[in-house]
């Protein structure tokens, strides 16, 4: 049995893998775990528990406040939807309570607004909150996805042995590709292994998955938010390889819209997750999330970057004293030459804007036709600026400035597409690049006792300026 | 020549200490430290630099935006006004650039307008930022300060021995008496002390300041104002008898409105700061602050909590599971008992609101002719509840909800007012009070690997079910 699964996958890697033609932008949807969690008490709290109702009512919203036209297109059950016991036939069955119509009927109204279907469940004994995982079940699973016409499944990892996950996901990918169905496959394959220990073969990973977590659950608050994009920017060289058109990188749910955010760092989510080629799944109450936060979430321009067709995740090129710069190479790509998403970050909390300045050189905006820039979120276009152009652009603390740089066409050449390499000033480490930032200075001003009769000021000290002027 | 300064000092405590009749409640206003800094780039950002022209735009807003008729008052410059030289005579000199009518100009202008003038210096050689201290100016800037009609002055201790605060901070304040004119006193002195390993003498600092700080700057952050609720709690016991009318704790400024904390924080620290009769100062850009967060600024009855006339600062009195319960002891006074407001906080990031479920009588409310409780954002009347009435709070991640219970007559018994005591279940001490909290549970998701072929579920295994029904 273990030798013909095994043989199985093998011969499943080695004609195929999952190369399931799906996914080949990042998936865009919702997804109830972040803003709804386990909650099963439908009986108090009807409105808000985990129940047929809440995602029929989460498709109307997607569709109706139109981030359906946005992009957004999955809706996605996470745990705690399944009956503690699989049925009398072995087959999982939906809460019976909560779901009183079944899975199936669910899927045929969410396919009915036009949109997509998926669910949850585990590759263990159990899913993370104790209802039935697939181990022992994988290809009878896979069957009752398929017939209840799911587009998305994510597997989940409580409750199993990470090494196992080496076969174990791929085996149950298999069964998800033989059903017939397209089915994007969301694996927390990598994440339970790196903290098991176990270095993550990504060669099968993205073999097998169309999306990976590799990293903690995002909760509700920034703090929690840094630590995915410290993870992720001081992790890159291993994971941004990875990435690409049909498999990505997961760095979890959209959080814009809750209650940890502020609508500066809600705009920080959003852009980075564009950065990072990330799938945008928002996980909020769509019901009551307000305006300026829905605003964030279908900024088209934003999600054209999350959605570039070369699928090409963005690095982190510059931190220091709280200031990041992130890159993306997008299309168009003219020349050689890549067109760029640029975000720059103020992690500081220092109350008041920091300004950033930077050449488009310095950023390895190098094509001598120079780029179209445009700020994403001011909806503010700059024309055509040359690589020497210095900009400066004003950040808000915890708050982003996102950019869009179009290669323009060298009005000295003629132009050729499809010649793609990285510009070498691009920097992939950190601390590289030479240009300054200016932030506010004397912030920490407890404690600095010092001694007292200090020398008196002469006037050759430098006069306090945490202002420098800078000229664009 | 400093036997003769602390005579003076001990004599002036001896005699009246700094009972200079202000702040009897809180004061209420807007300090540009945390929202403006040290900007003194008034070429390239001028609507944003420390200069008159940003203090007179914030007067203009306080009273128009109603901000003065929901009680805030004083307009307070901090650090960066000055010139880096004092005078030919000695005196403190405004930046002639960024004020170039003066401080007493400026002041006038403040008290056209039916508001109070505040101004920063330091007890030391130089202001944080590096302008001139008074140290060896005492008398002659407290006279300078009067003559500019100053209400208000907060005087920082960097640059100076923390060990010498406890005859220099009283020094200053002797000779701020003297010049007739009442001033309210901020004084940085325990920060510092304690910062430096010195325990502060309260007892003094009681006589000599209407407000001092304990712990650090607040910065624009979430986690900033946690540490800062953390500090205030956990050190409850030495703190809050130190507050009462005239003489406050001062957690630092409000931070509602800016960049870093969300609509729910925003509430959070508004209530919090009513409960521990914080000093009010805004720090925020009133040309730009959006609606919501301006009403929770003017939210009259949390500021009527703030500003009760007792005096008396609220303590946590519950804290478990990222739950907390915060009292204050308020008006009106019937028959022994206190009134109180109460704030349940949500210090968990788990996505989705908790209910807390707790009696009044829990809460220290023993009253037996009960209470009239209402939600002071919610702005709902519950009506009277008795002591034994269970009442259920959903709070949100990282929110608040907060409630004054008004203590009712006894039906039984004659209304006697004056009687204070704090009720004796009131408990001073963490986690003593016995209800309980239900909050989400299975939501540490990631490890939770656990050996493969766990025993199947059996009939006996309790029911996965965070959300306990409570019945009101």
């Amino acid at each position: 049995m273990f030798i013909s699964t095994l043989l199985c996958v093998l011969l499943a890697n080695t004609v195929s893998g999952l190369e399931n033609g799906l996914a080949r932008t990042p998936p865009m949807g919702w997804l109830s775990w972040e803003r709804f969690r386990c909650n099963t008490d439908c009986k108090n709290d009807p409105d808000n528990c985990i129940s047929d109702r809440l995602f029929r009512k989460m498709a109307d919203l997607v569709v109706s406040e139109g981030y359906a036209a946005a992009g957004y297109k999955y809706i996605n059950i996470d745990d705690c939807w399944l009956e503690k016991e699989r049925n009398f036939a072995g087959q999982l069955v939906a809460d019976r309570e909560r779901f009183p119509y079944g899975i199936k009927d669910l899927s045929n109204y969410i396919h009915s607004k036009g949109l997509k279907f998926g669910i949850y469940e585990d590759y263990g004994n159990y899913t993370c909150a104790g209802y039935p995982g697939i181990l022992g079940h994988l290809e009878k699973d896979a069957q009752t996805f398929a017939s209840w016409d799911v587009d998305y499944v994510k597997l989940d990892g409580c409750y199993s042995h990470p090494a196992e996950m080496d076969l174990g996901y791929p085996e149950f990918g298999y069964y998800l590709n033989r059903t017939g169905r397209p089915m994007v496959y969301s694996c927390s394959w990598p994440v339970y292994q790196i903290y098991a220990g176990i270095v993550p073969n990504f060669k099968s990973i993205i073999d097998s998955c169309n999306l990976w977590r590799n990293f903690d659950d995002i909760q509700d608050s920034w703090a929690s938010l840094e630590s995915i994009i410290d993870y992720y920017g001081n992790n890159q060289d291993a994971i941004v390889p990875n990435a690409g058109p049909g498999h990505f990188n997961d760095p979890d749910m959209l959080i814009v819209g809750n209650f940890g955010l502020s609508y500066e760092q809600s705009k920080t989510q959003f852009a980075l997750w564009a950065i990072l080629a990330a799938p945008l799944l928002m996980s909020v109450d769509l019901r009551t999330i307000r305006p300026e936060y829905k605003a964030i979430l279908q900024n088209r321009k934003i999600i054209a970057v999350d959605q570039d067709p070369l699928g090409i995740q963005g690095r982190r090129i510059y931190k220091h004293r709280g200031i990041e710069i992130w890159a993306r190479p997008i299309t168009p790509v003219v020349q050689g030459y890549f067109s760029y998403a640029i975000a720059f970050l103020n992690r500081r909390t220092d109350g008041t804007p920091s300004d950033i300045a930077v050449t488009l050189r310095e950023l390895g905006l190098i094509n001598s036709g120079g780029y179209q820039v445009e700020d994403l979120y001011e909806n503010v276009s700059y024309g055509v600026l040359s690589p020497s152009t210095k900009i400066k652009v004003k950040v808000n603390p915890s708050g982003v400035v996102i950019l869009r740089a179009n290669v323009n066409a060298d009005p000295r050449s003629t132009v050729r597409f499809g010649q793609y390499s990285t510009p070498t000033t691009l920097r992939p480490t950190d601390n590289l690049l030479t240009f300054q930032t200016f932030v506010p200075q004397s912030t920490a001003r407890l404690p600095i006792a010092q001694p007292t009769r200090l020398p008196a000021l002469t006037s050759t000290r430098t006069h306090f300026n945490p202002f420098l002027p800078i000229q664009l």
